[in-house]
């Protein structure tokens, strides 16, 4: 591996491994220009949520299509199924047949901004506050994740004029609402997807420069219920008592799905959760965690408890247990509130299905319960909008050996192996298409990076770590073998 | 009372009685420039609500100012009391000592006009349809009866130079919101409102073209109630589980209001609710009621069943009962729903306080239980925004003998009493500051108007007919003694 022991660039003592001296060099030489790519890349808003300019996912294709080819990749292409937003491709294939390849993938669409109001900065007017951070849309999820292994790529040819491996990046359009064609896609692109490991950085890090290394992701089941009571608003005073309204009956409705713990009620959604085995519990209590900051990262009111079930530790009801949230709320605003009743009334209702849960099963049992008993006999439809499943790895073998080489090289700490309880749409099918490649899911959005939120952000000190963790990572993982 | 019997413009065969003939003909003559005026009044928006610019309710004043004077009124003044939107009062007091004095209240305030886009023509520009109905904003809520009442006065003076009865009118500007400083204005100007009798027509008709009289009114205790989970949205992946979020928070706390019948389950909020007497039933149980019609006009879905307790009546639900709505409800619009916690979730609880009940109690009761044991251990700020009492009366004596026959006259049927579901903050408190005068509540409001809603129209025949019997009242009026 030609590893040795020499300080690292943030002064800690490890071994000192993966890329060559030049590599390094010509990644920090350029790393002003890979932030400020970063910026253009992250001025275009290319929200791929319904009701948004797709015109805009175009752009952002195109531009990260100009990126990798200013990156020295190859054979750049924007690809198209159906209609999906547009998949970014671009290959570098000349590390010979005995050098394994590497399949990058990130996505290039974000989620829509959110309240204008709550923007310190504009959210598509990226901008570094004095804490070091860059704030802006899609900054951290997850245009840095394709900038770091860009600017990693372009070191080494820079450098060396060469991969140590094969290379392909993918960059999806539409990873944000459930990579909703990713099917037809794996299918259309099976045989220019083939690889021989999974890398991408669109996920967390315990804390800010601490290294991890994502084992499991949590799945997704988004159901939206509409409740009908009435074809029209009319006066409360004058039909009130007898006559149903929405608002009250969506009430009741979602009152059944947890109880005041918030622990979920809906029958049997549950049922299929493989509780974790003895090893996976002490990995978990190993791992360090501060309550009173993880409560002030997730901005917790003073004096609330954690909601869920007691029986299970944090970490694990974060990774492991599904959770049920009601995301979405409209009925009347307050504002407009005229002692009506409320005709229509709508909630999205959200379930992180855990690792191993049958996603179908969560949607199915979810809605007949929604449609089972309607509250005042009001009429309530439930549609499901997104199914995904969860994943699970072990974290061993010489990919995953060859990550934590290459995240202590870049971080100048030990990785640690984590959940997610977030969803990666890409990585189960991606990975059971390819006879169960390994999947290097690399952290960077670290606990105040608010991904999804107003004020998104990204830390470049992590930034400019993930990036040198990229370079040594494509020098290590010439110890993956190339399936035949 | 010189009544006699003679066909009514209805054709019916009914008591003649009331205004003499050259009255109702000047009614009639003017009738289109009645509607004229109505129609140029409710032009001007003036919304009584929070975040409506309070200069529309001025201009409002001056017109409603400007109409009194044209009618032949004295003494027109706009009225102001601390920061109330603005009164109108005009007066004419040429009937002598022996005649009895006659208040009429309507107020010139109205109700936000709700979603733009569902209304088939603009709010604010009224508009007559081929079904003789005029649609806009406060056309029938309450400008019909500020113009009814003015249209009689203005036909009696017209014809006859003078008017039966002394009379008062006070135009208030903040009904719709509660009337908020009417103590404040009741005490300001007790011995300029003094009289003998109260008149107003911000009432309801069980159908079009049948006269009724209202004689008991609910109250209302409106609260509001915000929850807050957390300092700002956060990704219901990363955050759902451990983290409670203020949606799925309001959903438990809103659907333990009610039972899935609709029926309240706030503890002692029905405790002081006084029971019907048999008489009281006996009289509820001889009014026309078809189930189909109800629903169709209150435009209830196919199937439902109506809401409540089924141990009670529609009509004594509704007139003699509370009613528990969320009538606000607000989180994350679907559309912005970006796979977030939900920082924070309001909602608006509605109570319609039946006859006797102390609004007070009912609003300490409500606010009590919405505090009590926040779900999820989130912050629950409740605070109540009204709390009006009902009323009820008996319809006996002469004041209400005289109404029914100008009601019969007018109509061209016989009036039947009736509750009243909905709230006017006015009657409770005037009448008890003037030790229990006769309050004649007649109906405009019929079931298709939609009061409060979008597309709120007059029916303008009822409208014709009770401006008939307007003008027949002040006549049958003369029958009430004037206090000492």
């Amino acid at each position: 591996m030609g590893a040795d022991l020499s300080p690292s660039g943030d002064g800690a003592t490890v071994r000192r491994v993966g890329a060559p001296g030049p590599v390094i060099d010509a990644l920090e030489r350029r790393f002003d220009e890979t932030v400020g790519e970063l910026v253009s890349l992250a001025r275009i808003p290319g929200v791929s949520a319904p009701g948004f300019a797709a015109v805009e996912l175009e752009r952002s294709a195109d531009a990260v299509a100009a990126l990798l080819e200013r990156t020295g990749l190859e054979h750049i292409e924007v690809l198209r199924v159906a209609d999906a937003h547009p998949y970014v491709l671009g290959e570098w294939r000349h590390a010979g047949p005995d050098a394994p390849t590497v399949l990058v993938y990130a996505h290039h669409d974000v989620q829509p901004p959110g309240r204008a109001e709550r923007w310190e900065t504009p959210a598509f007017e990226p901008t570094l506050r004095s804490d070091g951070r860059l704030y802006g849309r899609g900054v951290v999820d997850d245009k840095a994740g394709i900038l770091l292994h860009a600017a990693a790529l372009r070191a080494w040819l820079d450098a060396e004029d060469r991969l140590p491996v094969n290379v392909k990046v993918i960059v999806e359009g539409e990873e944000e609402i459930g990579s909703l064609h990713l099917g037809a896609f794996l299918r259309a692109y099976r045989e220019r997807l083939r690889c021989d490991a999974l890398v991408l950085s669109d996920t967390a890090n315990l804390a800010t420069g601490l290294p991890c290394i994502t084992t499991s992701l949590r799945g997704i089941v988004n159901v939206d219920v509409s409740v009908r009571a009435l074809d029209h608003p009319i006066h409360s005073g004058m039909w009130g008592g007898p006559v149903p309204d929405a608002a009250t009956a969506l009430g009741v409705l979602l009152g059944r799905l947890v109880d005041a713990q918030g622990r979920i009620r809906v029958p049997g959604l549950e049922d299929d959760v493989a509780p974790l085995d003895a090893a996976e519990r002490a990995e978990l209590a190993r791992l360090p965690f501060d309550a009173a900051a993880f409560r002030r990262e997730a901005g917790m009111q003073p004096g609330a408890a954690f909601s869920g079930d007691g029986a299970f530790g944090v970490y694990e009801r974060i990774w492991h247990r599904p959770a049920l949230a009601v995301i979405g709320l409209e009925g009347m605003p307050l504002a407009g509130a005229a002692n009506q009743l409320v005709a229509e009334a709508k909630a999205r209702v959200s379930v992180r299905v855990a690792p191993g849960q049958d996603a179908e099963r969560v949607r199915d049992r979810l809605l007949a319960f929604l449609r089972s008993d309607p509250p005042l006999g009001v009429r309530v439809d439930a549609q499901a909008i997104a199914a995904v499943p969860g994943w699970k790895t072990r974290a061993q073998g010489p990919a995953f050996d060859a990550a934590r080489r290459a995240l202590a090289a870049g971080f100048g700490c030990d990785a640690v192996a984590i959940g997610c309880g977030g969803t990666i749409p890409f990585v189960k099918p991606f990975v059971e298409e390819l006879s169960g490649i390994p999947a290097l899911l690399l952290g960077l959005e670290d606990p105040p990076c608010n991904a999804h939120g107003e004020n998104e952000s990204l830390d470049l000190a992590d930034f400019r770590r993930a990036a040198r963790a990229s370079a040594h990572l494509f020098h290590e993982l010439r110890s993956v073998a190339p399936r035949s």
